[in-house]
């Protein structure tokens, strides 16, 4: 989804020699401005620096990266070595961040398509091919995640969302915040409280401006003071996205979710996570498998301007936290909602 | 308690027509800067913008405000005429912050000692000695609160807090924090993780830096990582301070306390409020009744140095919540500890 007057969030120009570009979000919302990403590393830099963040759309980024990694090949690279060159590069693509599971769920879509016996051009032209069908196919699947979640959100209604789970975050209108964008579309009243969501404030500097943009009346607050708003009676459902999903349910998403995952279950609000099929991880049985990525601690203490902290303070910085799958009322996918959230449920679904 | 290279946090130097000194928090930790509260609306400002914050703190620095406002009273006024002045300046002190009891309790102290027979200069020296009693009594009550709690923390135990309820929350070593400071001293090598605490960052700028000069390991992070790090069973158990607790034992303290007893709850975690007597309104049967404090968006979205959310955004920004009585282990006073945590319970030790 393009935003009413910013530019997509990531975009391929051209044929398979085209460029890649992708919204700055570090720089929202001050500053609107796309940057190229020229090669392979810029694109890595770019997921690492969170200039494009949010499961889906890293494994957007990832799989125009490897058409990328296919471009800067020379043309007459001996099929195996240039097959070779792809998954060196994808495996380096891979490690950048290692808690969203669509991260290597689109790297090895295109390590697929990328056939040992194709000379680079076909390469080109099959993995350009492949990212195109990703970022349709994440667009569709947006679409079809809020019209399943549609009949959870009441004209009048008010709800809570945590991090950036919006058009930011996916190829098209996004994963939680989508179901908030469709039903502005759809003429319901809603009133949308959004978690600052620090470190990073990605509630603050991307939700608030996204749902703003979308007409949807919006309240930012401290992540801190979701429990107590939850306690009061004020919110009709919850809404996040994810980052990976195990096999029972068991979510991981930005740091913060579990505490309001908690709470909601306390106050008996709610709790939907959605999220497409692609954040699923059937590999693993339970969220305590899934790897937790610590960030920097500068994160936490250097906000922009001004330290927060004393030099030398030991800073904690997980990116994420699980939540039991005991604690959702629905996963929503683009195949329809999941409920209750157990592995036979979720089975069920994914064989689809 | 004067921190290791600190001015304590309020001072009244000379007598009763001396002057009035607050450590300014709102500058720490990197600028150590006290400044002269020179009349009455110099302390109310200061209580305002929370260059003296923490409830026992303000109640100290409300009762040195009523010393001021003798002070500046012409000696010859007539006695009743001074009594209605000082009630007048009690009356607009009260009003800065709703929600922490011990401002008004220390106004009513000041207003029983200021009787309407005597004439000024009697009574800024009666309004001088309820000052400095009200400030030496919070400074046993801290010590005492410490003795009460010790046995809580054990050597190697890790704990949690939230905000800062310490040497700079009080006219002594703290409540939730002069545990901590106590077992330090105690030779008990604990790990103390403190919440950062939005939005000022209370526990970055002050619990950070006061736990590290007392040589407690102190490891700071995001608000919303408490939930995922009690999950995980790295804590022993949970201690912070309270604004105002009601005759139940629903705790009213700065906004997120209430997610982390319920996260610490969850978990099976202690979760203790350390408090003196003066903190319990027993006025008020329950915390539903506790006055909440809503405080500037500006807080909330301006970072110092850049705005994080475009002008115009809708900001909700209530200072405090209220954790309800049954989520508390035990609320640790001067006169010892309140366990189970009941009407009953707290009538006996209130009683005293």
């Amino acid at each position: 989804m393009n935003l009413p007057g910013l530019p997509p969030t990531i975009r391929w120009e051209g044929e398979e020699t085209g460029q890649l570009f992708a919204l700055d979000q570090t720089l929202l919302p001050e500053t609107v401005e796309e940057v190229l990403l020229d090669r392979v590393d810029d694109a890595i830099d770019a997921i690492r620096r969170l200039v494009v963040r949010g499961a889906p759309l890293i494994g957007i980024t990832a799989a125009y990266a490897m058409v990328l990694a296919a471009r800067d090949l020379p043309d007459d690279l001996p099929a195996g070595q240039a097959a070779d060159a792809l998954r060196h590069a994808a495996t380096r693509i891979r490690s950048v961040r290692p808690t969203a599971v669509n991260l290597g769920w689109a790297l090895d879509r295109s390590i697929r398509r990328a056939d040992p016996l194709q000379r680079v051009p076909e390469l080109r032209r099959h993995l350009l091919a492949e990212a195109r069908a990703i970022h349709r196919e994440d667009r569709e699947a947006c679409d079809a995640m809020a019209r399943h979640a549609s009949p959870l959100v009441r004209d009048g209604g008010s709800y809570l969302t945590h991090c950036n789970a919006g058009a930011m975050a996916t190829g098209g209108i996004g994963t939680a915040l989508g179901v908030f964008h469709r039903a502005a579309a759809e003429g319901k009243r809603i009133t949308v409280y959004a978690d600052e969501t620090r470190p990073l404030l990605q509630g603050a500097r991307l939700t608030a401006f996204e749902l703003a943009r979308s007409g949807v009346d919006v309240v930012l607050q401290c992540d801190s003071a979701a429990a107590g708003l939850l306690a009061s009676g004020a919110i009709d459902a919850v809404f996040v996205g994810a980052d990976r999903i195990a096999a029972n349910g068991d979510t991981a998403n930005k740091l913060g979710t579990l505490q309001v995952a908690i709470a909601a279950a306390r106050a008996n609000v709610p709790f939907h996570v959605v999220a497409p099929i692609s954040t699923f991880d059937l590999a693993l049985p339970d969220g305590s498998l899934i790897p937790i990525e610590e960030r920097a601690a500068a994160e936490v203490v250097e906000m922009p301007g001004r330290r927060i902290a004393l030099p030398g303070v030991r800073v904690r910085n997980p990116a994420f936290d699980v939540t039991p799958a005991e604690l959702l009322t629905s996963i929503v996918t683009e195949r329809g909602a999941i409920r209750p959230v157990d592995t036979a449920h979720i089975a069920t679904i994914l064989r689809g």
